[in-house]
């Protein structure tokens, strides 16, 4: 049954080829500092970086940059940034990058002007900001995260050995997103598959939970039959601009609050995979691969029937004449199947985690109650020992 | 491929039981003069004029009513409203009702400080506001149009024997809606069918249209699929809240924008059946019923594979062994049997339509061209005759 919930979702997309015109329209709306927030610096080997630089330019604005936002950005960086943003007198952050470097931008507008250490306000205590909010823009250079069209930051603490997410409210979704899937044509092989994982795992967190049929469901298998077909197209050409638009548009509406309302949700899986994080910082999405299917073979007897209805609904898997068990365990097959298709690292091991780190992957591993079970520190002991 | 686009729905909404508290929310955003606009006076029988009254009252607000808005409201009545809204200096339009009081207020929301006429400018030279957009909220009471979400206003005139709709941009959509599905439960059989089928129909007209297997294809199966499902359960119990509260969200998301973004939509069917609506004045989901499949039979050889594709993802025929017009025709039979069972009214000539008006439907027709055919008058005048 639906629950009870309000929708908003201001943020407005320009997705397309043209899509990097949508700077024209919304640069005006803000103030003349812009803090440029990006990674490593391959938007500068692809040309993205003098592309962004002269509109800004002939938008008369004044540029100061954030540039070296890692793969899981840190606490460290993250006080960087508030600095940065504090001295350029930021009216606009604009994220050019994939999710890390937009989960960053947001944790920057919410601490800019708190008096607090964000990293304990937001990420320890998840309190909702208090104070004045810093606009951000995002230019998307990479597909899975969502990030563009929702509150969610996460933020990795090497010291204590965390790796947290907050899910802001509207105030914090980024103003406005530039989606041109040709941008993504340049992403290696390795991130564009554990991105194309990581979409999957946005569906599935929110799909394996309650045992609702609403609409919700129907929504869900939809964008993952889509997901599926598409990322099999791009593996082999990735340069297909019609899979790879749709996947980033799939990526978007995975995560960008629609397909949770009104239901429960899980994300356990991600509480595994950000330990997996914290202690490797390994890539985001091969982390979820590695610890999903002995998760969902954990979980599958407490919650049968959604995963026959997977089974059924997204694997086309003919469930005439098998047991409900059999059923349901041929579609986590054909998804193991298909998770080696796109070359998914399927154990922790292979991302650098060691027997003698499973205390700490089972201490940085948070508990969620919306799942089918909720595990305990035994159960998830056994889960990281069998994704070894 | 998915085509470029913008997409911005910054449309608030409040979803459940405990909808009403929205107006809590919003009512403070505004200014003292609220204009009520409702239809024929069912709210009053069901005691949803009241607790919005004591809401509004308790919100400090000035009332204004605007009462009477039918169910295709008129350009002689949206004149009316204009002049009401003008003398109660209006800061915010609230519309409690369903399609047609919604449509109405925002016709009346881009009026009220436009110097030429509505009807002249918005409906028949299609032309985009240039004045102050008075800020419309909703209170929604029956599903089906999508109109608490998007930028749709349908207005007729019956002199010109005319009834047109003018999309309008994101600056003219609600900026709150209230849903509560347990408010739909009053509405008579008749109209909570045509409901269900306007939903269905507005997945439809943009489901056959182009040759794409995007994302947006795979929503509207979802979509699709939850609608049938629920639907049955809502005849049988129209107090199912389940079932209510999934066809009330299917609804919304088959037209606030999302489904059509970067495809081409068709919307001939609305055509067709708004002519029906201007000649018969009779319920609108209920003229799309029936003109629906002839149309659809007469298209289908153009759009045969998305036919194909309809009939086995939504109506699960099995195509093994078959000719794809074969499975094609199955699927347009399921839904045949589907619209039969809900009750819908299945010609035009139950609704009043007789052999001597085909002349006036046919010149009430406008011809879209991103259908699978666009048709000639003759066609027009023949799915007309199919549909007596």
């Amino acid at each position: 049954m639906l629950g009870n919930f309000t929708f908003c979702n201001p943020t407005k997309l320009y997705f397309g080829t043209d899509a990097m015109k949508g700077l024209d329209e919304e640069l005006p709306k803000y103030g003349k500092n812009v803090l440029l927030v990006y990674g490593g610096g391959s938007i500068k080997k692809s040309g993205l970086y003098d592309q962004v630089i002269k509109i800004l330019k002939a938008n008369g604005k004044e540029i100061f940059e954030d540039a070296g936002v890692m793969p899981n950005p840190t606490v460290k960086k993250l006080y960087e940034g508030v600095e940065r943003a504090r001295k350029a007198k930021a009216d606009l952050i604009l994220a050019v990058g994939g999710g890390s470097v937009c989960d960053y931008a947001k944790a920057v507008s919410v601490s800019v002007f708190c008096d607090e250490d964000p990293w304990e306000k937001y990420y320890l205590r998840f309190e909702e900001p208090s104070c004045k909010i810093v606009p951000v823009g995002c230019v998307l250079t990479m597909v899975g995260t969502g990030s563009e069209m929702n509150g969610g930051s996460v933020i990795t603490n090497h010291e204590q050995k965390l790796k947290i997410g907050h899910v802001f409210g509207e105030e914090v979704f980024p103003k406005f997103s530039v989606l041109n899937p040709e941008i993504t044509y340049t992403l290696p092989k390795y991130q564009m598959v554990a991105g194309f994982y990581d979409i999957m795992s946005h569906i599935l967190e929110q799909y394996f939970s309650g045992e609702d049929d609403n609409t919700s469901d129907y929504l869900m298998e939809g964008l993952m039959r889509s997901l599926i077909h598409s990322s099999l197209i791009a593996l082999k050409n990735p340069k297909d601009y019609e899979a790879r638009s749709n996947i980033m548009w799939t990526a978007t509406w995975a995560l960008n609050t629609l397909v949770a309302k009104g239901k429960t949700t899980d994300w356990e899986v991600h509480m595994l995979g950000q330990a997996v994080g914290a202690v490797t910082d390994a890539t985001h999405g091969m982390t979820l691969a590695a610890v999903s299917m002995p998760y969902y073979r954990h979980i599958l007897p407490y919650g049968l029937s959604n995963f026959k209805r997977f089974a059924v609904n997204v694997w086309n898997v003919d469930p005439t004449g098998k047991t409900d068990e059999a059923v349901a365990e041929e579609g986590l097959r054909a998804m193991e199947k298909w998770m080696k298709e796109l070359g998914l690292v399927m154990n922790i091991t292979d991302l650098g985690a060691k027997e003698d780190m499973l205390d700490d992957l089972v201490n940085a591993t948070l508990i969620m109650d919306g799942g089918y079970k909720v595990l305990n520190k035994e159960e998830i002991r056994d889960i990281f020992k069998a994704s070894f």
